[in-house]
């Protein structure tokens, strides 16, 4: 019999699937890339035009590429674009020229201390073109004259990015963003994307109690893009989560939102404490991925980060070291749970009011005791209804109540279910 | 000469002179205690009618018992209600039968673990009936059949509490709040009773500054009954002890109010640690005595509970093993002097207005530290008037002064009272 | 060559010229060290007549003095005013007497524990007279008959201070206040008055920020006095520091004021620990120098006291040991330099509103990275930047942003001024 595939392999065949392709943060390369990923689930695509004010930025014109390398005297391709979207510099210029190896030289990047791995580099905003490579090759490359070119082009279009939306029981949303910019490079951010694509697909499964929204764009621009055109809407925002570096083998590292106690930040503390996973709660730092946009100070919206090892973390970091091999489906699986277990205490973490707070109600003559009887966990299951009742003031939701009473969350949130239907309390 | 008795020894006596009753919720076994409190301190008894609504709950009919024995065939009582009211299981409804052993295990209660000693166990709101005896009795007993009789009635009649009041200088009330309903069980809590009897008693040779209220009350129900009829007037009550396992060898337990930083939380504290006893703060939580219901979130009132060694905390916890010889007394003359000193520093505890806060007073001009002049602790003295002058803002009693000062209370109140006399400060 | 004098040198040769002069809390002693301290800076002198009500106060008469001894039966002054200020009790009533020695020891005081030292007492508002000499002067003294003499008046006149002010770009102030009542003690406060006469000198060389003004004036009722004639303005007062102790050679103190997070506490702190100083930090007390009357609850001004030993932490406190010797220059350069880093902290701290709050404004567009090309710290200076935006909401300063994010203060407050520069920020 054939083994099923385990989600962690699903993810990583996704991952393999999407990394060939040279993404950026307008062009081709990211529509191809959720042309793949709206196979998995459905996609909303949008296409804003080069020119557009975008808060304090402005959509910049669309790059795309077809060819790029450079060649030595006898038309050999010394470093071929063909063979990694890495080794062109994002967003080139391009190029038709013959120059001699000193004056190339100037547009070639290397990485002397991993003289095996091509660099990733980009320049977005200021024109300019050039190759990565290995320093190994570029060492290799005899004097003389090199053909270049860069089959480039850089005009007026669109930049792209996709939402895709898991309708819950109420329109408040929890946002999923994933940037979808970095070219050929796996952790950074495909395993985020992979994680992402499989928390929807899960969550679709049943109604959720808040509405999920994911959003793949590219980074900085692209969730500047989505800010500007959802700023109308953006209270219905309650919480929110950056995927990014979510399949290295490195303990898992949540950032804190700019708030530093927003909901979103008090359950993954949480569900990271309670799961006795190794991980690092980092407090929020306005650099890093598109929690910067989320959590600038107009938003300030309760949106964290999820990493593994986080981004300049590990040597690998943007290069082309950062390959399929280097994010494994386990530790993708694990961020999955993770953030499956968070997103289940965000969607039972509620306020209550005690409907009958003066004196302890008597539990018993509503058979909420014996409700309990064969239970291994009746003591435990009868604490948390007692302490439901006592915290059930209007100042605290369900989290507090298990985090001062030391008892599971879900435990808690099945008291407070029980105490509902007693209508001993209500939201 | 016979030596004098001391409070620890009286204390004891009435322990031991509480101690064989059949104490339940209800029942004449309440109301001989009371009688017997009564001929220490003057109590108002309160009769509250089967039926009556309290809060959540309904006033149970009273249960009240004669006898309750089992014999063996040859006649011999080998369980007896006469020998300790431990043995039969609380509010049992009247039983005379002729049951084969295998029959009447169902309705008998041991405590394997410690085959000596006799289990206390009640069924208040389900109709039950049963005996509590040490396992090695039952190991003892041979097959065949036993006559069971329990002459009990449960019928509509009262529940009955007690109030002493202690008048003080102004109308703001303490409570102290001791549960009555336990049968021969002596620190659990008949120490407690002896303590509240004393304390009260040393209460009245002075007008304390607090009126202090003694209420003597079934546990639970009795709260709950005390608080549905005092509802209107609770906010009168702005402190409170539940008195509780007040007698045993152990350390001191406080456990803080709902609150949590109520004053009476705080004093608790300060008194604890600055008297040096091994002590040990307990955070709240919804289960224990009758801060249950004091602290529920409707009332939430300033009303913590002191224990020695807190309930189930010890192998004798609601067992025969809980006789007069469990308790000491040494352990419950310690017990009064920390409730003494805590009601010392409650009644002085006051926040002043400096009437002279720009710039220090001129304190020599008013002969404020003349007065010092042959004290050891002048120096003290003085530093703790100018500390009540910087922190009388309105914002800050004396206990917040002598905490941040690192000064003794007493030094501290003594300073304002000096400071009051001089005009310097009011109330 | 002839080196060169320090700064700590001629704060030392300030010490030793005040040094003989006998100050107290009213009279000649304190003009003529105003008179001195006058030729460094100008001054502003206030006389105020005695009489004067003062806060809770009355300026009391001034006290003059001439001359004062102790003479043997051969007319030789074994105690003599002329060899040190100390040795006259200060504000000694006028008398002249011939009293054998077991009378006049009512009236000598000295130092049992360091019998070559000279203590210094007073009696301001006891009339009294008396002598302070070395215990084993006393000790050598046979009996007989003794001139005492004390050439002293105390007569309606005047209290003396003065203030000196460095008018900044707002007229927001930072007091700098020395007791200028203490006769020949160097550290207790000579020390003080030369650090607060360089510091006039060095911040007069640009126009600060604030408005500094510096008062020198009598212990106690000095600044009682400077408070009562200033309390329509103390609103202007927003920072203070109290000098005293400030020039031996133990580790600096400071003193928080009575807030305990004035934003002075809070500078004081960053300084001290981010420079590396071994220092010690105290909480509040009633208690020390003049922060005392400032920091008195209807004021309550955020003004705290730095010094290096603190009074009484030293056993030549207040005795004749305390001399000129005693203070290092090097010490008092030291005290001078924290000052100097805290008002430089101080006059560059303030709240900025992001002016472009929703996601980051776009840098690489205003030149902003591109300023930082060459430097060593660009990477410093973007993040400097990043977190001016992100805490620049009206509720943080840039002592916040640095403390918060890690960077040293003056690279926030530059990359605030770009960013200000640059449209981005406003105060």
């Amino acid at each position: 019999m054939a083994p099923m595939t385990t989600p962690g392999e699903e993810m990583h065949a996704l991952v393999e699937r999407l990394y060939p392709l040279c993404r950026s943060i307008t062009g081709d390369g990211v529509r191809a890339t959720l042309d793949i990923v709206g196979k998995y689930i459905p996609l909303q695509v949008h296409e804003v035009p080069t020119g557009t004010r975008v808060l304090d930025w402005t959509v910049p014109q669309e790059w795309n590429i077809r060819d790029a390398y450079v060649a030595d005297a006898s038309g050999r391709r010394v470093v071929d674009f063909a063979a990694s979207s890495l080794h062109v510099l994002g967003y080139s210029v391009p190029v038709a020229a013959t120059l001699p190896l000193s004056e190339l030289r100037g547009h070639l990047h290397t990485l002397p201390e991993h003289p095996t791995w091509v660099p990733y580099r980009t320049s977005y905003y200021t024109p300019e073109w050039g190759f990565c490579l290995a320093q190994e090759t570029l060492d290799a490359l005899p004097d003389g004259d090199y053909e270049v070119r860069i089959d480039s082009t850089l005009a007026d279009g669109h930049l792209t990015y996709a939402e895709h939306v898991v309708p819950g029981e109420v329109a408040d949303e929890v946002i999923v963003s994933c940037h979808v910019c970095h070219p050929s490079l796996a952790n950074d951010n495909l395993a985020g994307v992979a994680v992402a694509v499989h928390l929807a697909q899960e969550l679709a499964e049943r109604t959720p109690y808040h509405t999920y929204r994911f959003v793949f764009a590219p980074g900085t621009i692209g969730a500047i893009t989505w800010l500007a055109r959802n700023a109308e809407r953006i209270d219905r925002v309650k919480h929110g989560l950056v995927l990014a570096c979510a399949g290295d083998r490195g303990r898992l590292t949540y950032k804190r939102s700019r708030r530093g106690d927003a909901e979103i930040d008090r359950v993954m503390r949480y569900v990271l404490e309670t799961s006795g996973r190794p991980h690092h709660i980092k407090e929020f730092t306005p650099y890093g991925y598109d929690e910067r946009q989320y959590c600038s100070p107009g938003f300030d919206l309760g949106v964290g980060s999820l990493s593994r090892t986080p981004y300049a973390g590990y040597p690998e970091y943007h290069t082309s070291a950062d390959n399929p091999d280097f994010v494994s489906p386990e530790a993708m699986e694990d961020t999955l749970a993770v953030c499956r277990e968070a997103f289940a205490v965000l969607d039972r973490d509620r306020r209550y009011l005690n409907l009958s707070p003066y004196g302890e109600p008597q539990l018993g003559r509503r058979g909420l005791y014996d409700s309990l009887g064969g239970r291994s966990d009746a003591k435990q299951a009868q604490m948390a209804m007692l302490w439901v009742l006592s915290l059930s003031d209007g100042e605290h939701g369900l989290l507090d109540v298990a985090e001062r009473a030391g008892l599971p969350f879900d435990t808690v949130a099945d008291a407070a279910d029980a105490l509902r239907a007693a209508g001993l309390i209500k939201a």
